[in-house]
């Protein structure tokens, strides 16, 4: 069965942000107040051919490991829908 | 109150998306089979003040349309945690 994973990769909370930043900077500029921390990271979308949910979620951790997430700058989490 | 919001801004279902075929690509090369069809956008995370979860996700989908997504190329999801 096919599932789809979603994979979201997103900066460590002990690194500065700066396009988070900048992204404050031009809200506040447009006049969009109360936005106070941003922080940007990828959201991956694949579909995945395995036997179970489990299955399909091991690969993507895989995936996430070996190609997707570097693990010195940013952390991942994987959900299966 | 601060509410945390999520963002995600994916490319439009019927643009092509190189990056993903490029990743599909990357990962068949590593061994990872199973993987079909990927999707590369962003998941922006964000701090918000405001009155009530309504209010949070009427200031995030503003900030969507003004700054974050750009309607010609992507589509944006927004949920209030």
């Amino acid at each position: 069965m096919t599932y789809t994973v979603q994979i979201k990769v997103m900066p460590l909370k002990e690194l500065l942000d700066p396009q988070g930043k900048a992204i404050v900077g031009g809200l506040q500029n447009l006049g969009l107040d109360g936005i106070e921390d941003v922080r940007v990271g990828k959201n991956i979308s694949l579909q995945i051919n395995a036997g179970s949910p489990d299955q399909a979620k091991q690969i993507a951790e895989e995936a996430s490991k070996k190609l997707l997430a570097n693990p010195v700058m940013e952390y991942f989490e994987v959900s299966v829908n």
